[in-house]
């Protein structure tokens, strides 16, 4: 079956936001086995919206739109739809009951006019109540072919989706699809690719996809069967292979945890505490730990010593090893694990030195070094990367591999004595 | 004139990225005062490509491709715009010579014969040289119609429109669009229209549009007129009356200045430093300040202190303080200031203390619930804010009313007394 998404808005058309929607659902529907040829943005404009509608629905059988289901009278996609596919609104008694309780619960107590226009439904549509707003989503089917009609606020569009309009999809699709995403970090897009091209090559059901993220590759395995069992059982024994190859590196095998979340599950686990010493990250890792809810039983305090002075007074690092090796070196990342750990009284500190630019760097330490340093239990372990990309891209990746620094310290660490 | 957009890519329509190019081309058309009415995503498929080029050289006298141009054989966009355009492909010497040049600067020393692809362009063709790949930009024009592609790759695409196609879209287009940019700190989108409804009823040329940012807002004031210094002379009014009505809450009248670039001039033109202070935004803060270059001159450390021991520890929080008034507090907030400053030795203390969730809000502490205080010259100003949305919007959100209380305490209390 073949879908096709149309973002109707002109916020879009003006390059005033950037259409995460579109993205959203294509991929939504990739995992439902749904093949996707065409994507289109089109403005609130009623001719030229109902010749996109009428091209999509002649050319896919499931045509998915966001945006344009607003009060004002710029909002047109449910009109232009219903009139294209001959079928007249008629007032929905359920919807207009929502509208009226969601304005009672909302700071603004006044229903406007126009918002009984929302409460329009086509004839023989099925309605999809929205808990996040007064636009309710729509599922029109006529002549074999189906229009799904959402809101465009994400906070709105995803959870209608992920809730009503995803189990209506999977059972209009024939075969049941079912994926799993295997996590990867500290390995390239392409030496992860050669290392499973094989299973890719020989490989069509279950399907592996690669998606590189800064400093990560995910992996998505993904199974068509007859039931989500076989779909299961599919999936298993490719997961098991990708993980037996991977090893270590894969980090986490769950949809929905980010390389933090695993980093402080770990250090639960282990009933271990971290701090940080950030240079050129200046707080950004700390963030990222911090970015996980209950971060604060593995994480109570975190040292961003941008200056040499800051260095020294917070994280005891010898003027003579600044002196002689710089800020940016692997004496200093050391000394700044080292210290870390002792001003927190920590199990383990990461540390970051680096330079990332624009300005600073030279031939022999040009713009992108960046030092890290991993202390735990007496010892510190120190890596050297160069990274490219400008300011933000440089430490964005620091990030990333210090996280996977401090993932393996504890992974390996574990269970070694006491200096 | 009507420009349009197609994106080439099927990692677009399986969802693997977002179309963060589209934006791109959109604001930059918005900017010319090009009219753009659809925006399209097609895979690497001839057959439909070449269908959706018929259907916007039709509509639009501009077609902006951006993918589909590597040496692969999946990259078709230059091959198949050229055949419905009737254009034969010859080889570009010139193109041919950068491409050698390119691979023997690369560390891939050897070329293989697919790359000489990118070295044949379609009859008549204008070549774009792109410094950052191989792939070369191309104009193509005919029957008064005109074709622009580019590479995918954001990092090539750019520069290469900034550079080139920029220049030669502004030539195209008969009169002058001049913009200017006026950012807002510390007011609603709502607020922020509501005082300026007549300037925006008003008025067609200059336009004022507004576009909302998180805890910010900008406006952009675009002139059309038969010169860029007329257009200047036209915006010129509306930016001094913009900036009369907002007063300080102007942060900056530059296109690229960000709010921290905003905070860091300031703090460099008072000589004065600041440090850091983070309790539920966990460096996220001071991460910010650190992505201004140059931000060493005002920042030297920062403090993150999540827990109530770090609090005490580091910041000298009094325990009575945290016992009494809890760690989210006015109170506890306008003590870590105080302490930060003096820890530091800087001249300004910004402290947040708040309560990000999902968990351990309460009815007197909802969620949300975030203190910040400012420390300078002896004084401390606390600000008291209830954010809503998830965990990472609360931060974020916390992060931005920070800066700005600092930026308006550099802006107020220059000259107070020494308390």
């Amino acid at each position: 079956m073949i879908a096709e998404v149309i973002s109707v808005g002109t916020e879009l058309l003006l390059g005033n936001i950037v259409n995460t929607n579109a993205q959203f659902l294509a991929e939504k529907c990739a995992l439902l086995g749904l093949s996707m040829y065409h994507q289109t943005v089109v403005g609130d404009n009623p001719e030229r919206l109902s010749q996109c509608i009428r091209t999509a629905l002649d050319r896919a059988d499931i045509v998915i739109f966001t945006g344009g289901l607003g009060p004002t009278e710029d909002d047109l996609t449910k009109e232009v739809c219903a009139q294209v596919m001959g079928l007249p609104l008629k007032e929905d008694p359920h919807t207009r009951a929502r509208i009226q309780e969601y304005f009672q619960n909302s700071i603004y107590k006044k229903i406007t006019e126009n918002n009984w226009k929302q409460a329009m439904v086509p004839e023989g549509a099925r309605v999809l109540d929205n808990h996040n707003g007064t636009a309710p989503g729509l599922i029109l089917e006529k002549d074999g072919k189906t229009a799904i009609l959402l809101p465009g606020p994400p906070g709105e569009l995803y959870p209608l989706f992920n809730q009503q309009v995803y189990p209506y999809l999977q059972e209009l699709c024939p075969e049941k699809i079912l994926s799993r995403m295997v996590k990867i970090c500290g390995c390239g897009e392409s030496m992860v690719e050669e290392q499973i091209l094989d299973l890719i090559d020989t490989q069509t059901n279950p399907t592996i996809a690669t998606y590189a993220k800064t400093g990560e590759v995910h992996l998505r395995v993904t199974a068509k069967a007859a039931s989500t069992e076989a779909a299961e059982q599919m999936i298993k024994p490719v997961v098991k292979e990708l993980k037996k190859r991977f090893g270590s590196k894969v980090y986490s095998v769950k949809e929905e945890e980010t390389l933090e979340m695993a980093v402080v599950r770990l250090l639960k686990k282990h009933e271990l505490t971290v701090t940080t010493a950030e240079s050129c990250t200046g707080g950004l890792l700390a963030g990222r730990i911090v970015n996980v809810p209950g971060a604060s039983q593995v994480f109570r305090e975190g040292f961003i010593t941008y200056s040499n002075k800051a260095k020294r007074k917070v994280l005891d690092v010898s003027k003579s090893t600044l002196k002689k090796y710089g800020a940016v070196s692997k004496e200093t990342a050391r000394e700044m694990a080292a210290g870390g750990a002792f001003a927190a009284d920590a199990d383990i500190c990461i540390a970051i030195t680096g330079l990332a630019g624009p300005d600073g760097g030279t031939e022999e330490k040009p713009v992108g070094l960046v030092y890290m340093a991993c202390y735990m239990d007496g010892n510190v372990t120190v890596e050297k990367y160069q990274f490219k990309g400008n300011r933000n891209k440089i430490r964005e990746q620091s990030v990333v591999k210090a996280l996977d620094l401090l993932r393996r310290t504890v992974l390996e660490g574990k269970g070694k004595d006491k200096a």
